[in-house]
């Protein structure tokens, strides 16, 4: 397989005898300074066993998004080879986030408390650049930049309010508060929009039922638990 | 007179017998390392007359605005003292940005090319926060921190498409091309929304004909010339 694209936590693969794509899920954690953080933009170090603990996730995920009727990129999970099978999508460099409640940079950026409510939900979209800190982006500029066609940011908006629905009510039930998340979103030739990347508590921000927000390595253990156990 | 609040380029100052409000147009422009730049956070140096010159400007175009209809706090000028008589507004800490073309920081944040034209214009609202390097804020955001009331948001940015419309034509009438410019807005207890602020080199880029971008400095030069011959 010849590896298409390396990321902080994950490489894209191609089978290039069939044309498959897959993802390799690495154990390797964003972070910073020794302290985990799934919105950091830089690896924090290795935890071994991460990467299947985050593909197992996924595949649970992935597979209920699918059951309520949300176009994934998900097609199968090889778990012993840390191999996810997905869809040949088109990816643009963008972040789609939703909050349910205000929570980290957002509250620095505009000098709001922490853990204000919103109701609706409030939608942000980002343009994935490390080094311009990850600038939020309008629907013009995505269409300008060639990275979106007409109608599709809105498309993906509303993806992402019921990814959030179906997301917080799952965790819920596995006793945690969802604060945020962010999704990224690919496209076939049609211009269908699904689903993609991953579903772990790397794309998160979690409030247990004593208040704390564990680390994305944490909620992995918490939520292995709990799909272990269903 | 008493000193409300000390600015980079200008002080706002209150008459308390009668309560009547004023700028003060001073002499500092905002640029880094002798480099003057509109678009700076900091103040790069001071020019002698600069704040005249300031003052000039802003009065031949605020009453331009008026004269086409445009709401501003513009109230009259002593030039002599470098002073501005204004209205009494609330002014958010918010800048709204229209631009005709690419330029400067939007460029390196979303990697684009310098000079692409916008037809509509593009607007952009941003915290006026240096600390942070003023954040685009949404309407929703102004709303929840207070700073705007329903309706406002939309309202400022068809003031801006005005502006920009009066501004244009001017500055072309003067043989400079307006590229972008920014502004402030006020309002009264009755949600009536203002032109605020200044109406100076400060807070444009133009391109001369040449296909040069003069910094606010030669700008006001250009600018002050024609207007003492019209």
């Amino acid at each position: 397989m010849k590896t298409l694209y390396e990321g902080k936590t994950k490489n894209v693969l191609k089978n290039e005898a069939d044309g498959s794509v897959y993802l390799l899920f690495k154990d390797s954690a964003t972070g910073e300074n020794g302290v985990f953080d799934p919105g950091s933009n830089s690896v924090g170090g290795s935890v071994e066993g991460k990467g299947k603990t985050g593909l197992i996730i996924s595949k649970y995920f992935f597979e209920l998004m699918e059951k309520k009727g949300i176009p994934t990129h998900y097609l199968g999970a090889d778990i012993e080879k840390n191999l996810m099978k997905v869809r040949n999508l088109t990816v643009p460099k963008l972040e789609f986030i939703l909050r349910y409640y205000t929570a980290g940079s957002m509250c620095r950026r505009f000098s709001l408390e922490e853990g204000l409510p919103f109701d609706p939900p409030y939608t942000e979209v980002t343009l994935k650049d490390d080094a311009q800190g990850d600038p939020l982006i309008s629907e013009r500029l995505c269409i300008m930049k060639g990275l979106l066609r007409e109608g599709m940011y809105e498309e993906a908006l509303k993806l992402i309010e019921r990814v959030g629905k179906v997301l917080r009510e799952e965790l819920a039930n596995m006793g945690l508060t969802l604060i945020d998340f962010k999704i990224e979103i690919g496209y076939d030739q049609n211009g269908k929009i699904y689903l993609v990347d991953e579903i772990t508590p790397d794309i998160w921000r979690v409030r247990d039922k004593d208040g704390r927000i564990p680390d994305q390595i944490e909620c992995g253990k918490i939520l292995l638990e709990r799909i272990n156990k269903a």
